[in-house]
């Protein structure tokens, strides 16, 4: 079979590095379709744990292969893996991203959510394509150890998680993150909008609260937000 | 005088797009050396801003020149101006970023400074070229809202500023930034390693601070990082 550079139809997608490559071996061991080393790829620490973890996958030595599907850097390790679904877990906490459209934004949120123990992850479409190499780059690695399910609208992701405590974080909340405390009880889920429009006034209801900043920047980046919550919560939580 | 796209060398530097040019004009108007504008450029109210704001610039129309410049996307407006030094506020806290290397995030970091009032920004060398189009463009225009000054050692730093309380944040730290309180007489400088490699051990007994999170990341991103530690302490502050 001869794999392509990444298109979004595509039933494939893979991870460029060492690092990320062991990552999905690691949590998603049953998707793998294909393991591509370069020639002058020379770890042998890492080459001993891909062979004990990917008995059943082939490993090709192919620097053609990896020069297209990489053509912008030095990568010594591709693993190519069949895309799958994930479903979130309704008794953990979610973060939910109302159409994000940056790919490196994505994920470095994801790697905050990862870090910050909110390991579960909905979209509402439009969004970008969670499977593409950008993504899974920048998640660096952590991609493969969350669940992350894309749904059609707000209303539908609130059908699906009756029970998880809402609160949206835009600009025109009335309540203030740094005064405001969590219930410890229940789930929560945090929603973001799109980095450029943000949230519209239908989510202001929702528990709404607001990161006050200084009224000389517009916002502040959306994965530096998803971050300053994650942090306030844990923090509350740990307390 | 002939324009072309940016290098490190050269004695101007330019932003992209309307608000950035705006944020240029309004705060350092004397750097200014031409505004460039796109032929299709229609947006009466920006137009009438500049011309208010630059009696004594050169305003050209020249599709080709913003092209060169601008390659990769619509853009309607450019500015070009002289690059400047600035010189950090002794009485005001300061952010000191240890040898950062990616444009973007500096840019984002800049942005987050602006927002959450720490104006002052120090790099040790080697770093990023802080006047570069990325820089400015991944600023949002913040840039020209902050004074960024570059030592070649931490030493100098010090000996520059020698009355701050540094805090340098760090993942071998003892101290926890969930548990500390800050100092409110003293200004503080918030010191951050370089993307990949962090700070060093020699950084240990600065009051180093650790931003905790589950060690299922090696890091956090690091404008995500100066995100929260500036969120931490401004809520402090407010408190």
């Amino acid at each position: 079979m001869d794999f392509k550079s990444y298109k979004k139809d595509a039933f494939y997608s893979y991870t460029l590095g060492a690092f990320p490559t062991l990552e999905l071996i690691h949590k998603h061991p049953e998707t793998l379709l294909k393991i591509i080393l370069h020639s002058s790829f020379q770890n042998e620490d890492v080459l001993k744990q891909i062979q004990q973890m990917t008995s059943h996958c082939e490993i090709q030595i192919n620097d053609r292969l990896i020069s297209r599907l990489s053509p912008k850097e030095n990568c010594y390790v591709l693993g190519i893996f069949k895309k799958y679904t994930m479903e979130l877990n309704e008794k953990e906490n979610h973060i939910l991203l109302v159409n994000p459209m940056n790919m490196g934004n994505f994920g470095t949120i994801v790697r905050s959510a990862l870090g910050f123990n909110f390991q579960n992850i909905a979209l509402l479409t439009p969004c970008i394509d969670i499977f593409d190499p950008k993504v899974l780059r920048a998640s660096m690695g952590s991609f493969f150890h969350v669940s992350i399910q894309i749904f059609s609208s707000f209303e539908n992701y609130k059908k699906t998680f009756p029970n998880h405590e809402i609160h949206s974080f835009m600009l025109q909340a009335k309540q203030n993150l740094q005064h405001y405390t969590f219930p410890k009880e229940k789930a929560v889920t945090f929603v973001f909008g799109n980095e450029s429009s943000g949230l519209d006034a239908s989510y202001l209801d929702e528990n709404s609260l607001i990161i006050s900043h200084e009224n000389n920047i517009d916002s502040l980046n959306l994965p530096t937000a998803v971050g300053i919550a994650l942090y306030e919560y844990q923090k509350q939580k740990h307390s």
